[in-house]
């Protein structure tokens, strides 16, 4: 006990020096969020995520029957609060007046347990390298211990959020009532392999990433830049490019203003370790493995109510490839979202785009 | 006198250092071809390049009228040698039997005058900026000095190559009788613009690189590998990789070994800055700039009878991107070919690409 103790008063300088002081994951940014203490997260890898923390907010009342639950789950790079402002309110099917809606952050995401806010020695290059699977795991923890919550009515998310509520309906069937997989796939693609690949490469390739241990993620902005033009080129659709829709939809004046002020400005306050966090995720989300790698095995487990949302400029996760999930769930419809934005759509700036998404979402909560 | 020789004296040194003898843009890998020599080329941009040559190779024989002439052009990272072994021969379109082919390199690709093989003061990083224009400036004077030839029966190329054609038919309209661009625009799109400035910051942010000044371009390795990942997001469409069609088109084992031994081996070889000047004249292609930016205007000039040929799988050149340029020729018609592998299906890779190629371009050559 005594040379334990020793040894962790040794290591308190590293401890601090290790953490980061990134704004943009506070309340500040965030707004207002909840920590749901995991305790040790035994995580797929077989590493444990020591005193794990999961980012949660709530909105609405849980019923006595506990029947309204509806879990919100979140994508790369996005938070809670990007859900919370675009997703969630009356008005929209994710309406508080009628249901408990539960936004929960991805581990690695910079506001649950992530490498710039863990303690050492699990902090930044040491964070461990996590799956959609200890996500989903850590979420059904909080769902059931901390609401008592045993079925939701609706587990809902856009991209690696999409992930999330596959990987949901696959392993917890029983739990979960509806599905609604935005702009995503059960398995991901080889052709997105590679992509976010080329996205992990413009960090790392940064000499000033250092192997994960940089002061500051403003250190690695060179990296961050190169990521966000790579992000621009396959996140909006040619189409997007073609009517330059950075002028109507998001108020940019040129190109380059589009790149700087948008994509580049987008990433810049974000933590380079996170955003790779979520990139090791995303590259390997695939409910198959619950079948040992059959697709249509995993998918046939899933008694969900599905309504797959592909949008339709998605270059990330292309229609084609929704439509074959669709064609392995029993009991799921196809509701494809006309967004000429791609897959950036998500963050609503279209204004069409949450009127699609509200109109499918009740289609599927009132079945 | 005495002072310019002197000069010229204490320059051979640097002279020496600056050319670098890559063997794969020689005779060895490029099989034969002659270098014509333009002399001074005065470019677009007001420079000079001094002692320009174009690379070309020749296939058949010149009619006594001249009226049997096709000129087939290059595209990026390819050379004469790509466009001999797959569109040029016995039983295709382009029939040495038939037609007087001449296959030339564009200028910076590596065989033609370019940063690699450039003495000093215009070598490797200080080789001049070149444009689409100063091309086909180039192989007008070649075409007409060199063979004497006034009208081209066709002018043909994929790509780049296809943005040489346009380039051709709006400012040589007298010359060219029939237009052939495959898997091309005739302005680039922003979106590719984009693209096309990912792959440069992949090897420019290479520290290897040292802003043009390496003494190999197997230094630039890392930059170059990232460069290539990122093409391989784009050049194959994501239903290649879906299909897994590395493994029926080009016998690749899995995803890394395709990445590894198809993507990165077919650039390791090349010259960082022969890329980088070709990507500089891929991103500005735009025959719009002869009539002030108006594209309509521009393509309104082309006297040819054009087949646009889109690839239907192309992320570069998207089809509803070629059929809008359709729409502003003349004589234009648009035959799509069919091609899962996207716009790496230039390469000739798909059984049934050069089928569809010849049997567009003999339609087109009989009318």
């Amino acid at each position: 006990m005594h040379e334990g103790g020793s040894r962790r008063h040794r290591s308190q300088p590293q401890v601090r020096d290790a953490m980061i002081d990134n704004p943009y994951y506070g309340p500040a940014a965030q707004g207002a969020f909840k920590l749901y203490d995991l305790g040790n997260l035994i995580l797929e890898s077989g590493e444990t995520l020591r005193g794990a923390k999961l980012a949660y907010r709530t909105f609405g009342t849980l019923n006595a029957e506990k029947s309204n639950a509806v879990l919100v789950t979140t994508w790369f790079s996005g938070t809670g609060k990007v859900m919370e402002d675009v997703y969630v309110g009356s008005g929209h099917a994710l309406d508080p007046e009628r249901y408990f809606i539960v936004i929960v952050d991805q581990l690695g995401g910079g506001v649950s347990s992530s490498p710039q806010n863990m303690p050492a020695p699990q902090a930044m290059a040491k964070f461990p390298r996590l799956s959609i699977g200890d996500d989903v795991q850590a979420q059904h923890r909080m769902v059931t211990d901390l609401f008592g919550i045993r079925r939701l009515a609706l587990a809902v998310g856009g991209s690696m959020g999409g992930q999330q509520v596959y990987e949901w309906a696959v392993r917890y069937p029983e739990m979960v009532e509806r599905a609604a997989p935005i702009a995503a796939t059960a398995r991901i693609s080889l052709h997105q392999q590679v992509f976010v690949e080329s996205l992990k490469e413009a960090i790392t390739s940064d000499p000033r990433w250092n192997d994960g241990w940089y002061a500051s993620g403003l250190d690695v902005r060179n990296g961050m830049d190169r990521m966000a033009r790579i992000v621009a080129v396959l996140g909006w659709s040619p189409q997007f490019y073609q009517q330059q829709r950075w002028r109507s939809v998001l108020g940019m004046a040129s190109l380059d203003d589009f790149i700087n002020g948008v994509m580049k400005a987008y990433f810049e306050p974000m933590d380079p370790n996170v955003l790779l966090a979520e990139m090791h995720k995303w590259q390997r989300a695939d409910v198959s493995r619950h079948a040992a790698g059959d697709l249509a095995k995993a998918l046939g487990c899933i008694s969900a109510r599905t309504m797959i949302m592909p949008i339709s400029h998605d270059q990330f996760f292309p229609v084609h490839e929704c439509e074959a999930d669709c064609a392995l769930v029993r009991d799921a419809r196809i509701r494809t979202i006309q967004s000429p934005e791609g897959h950036m759509g998500l963050n609503g700036f279209e204004p069409g785009y949450m009127e699609q998404v509200d109109r499918y979402l009740n289609e599927l909560l009132e079945s």
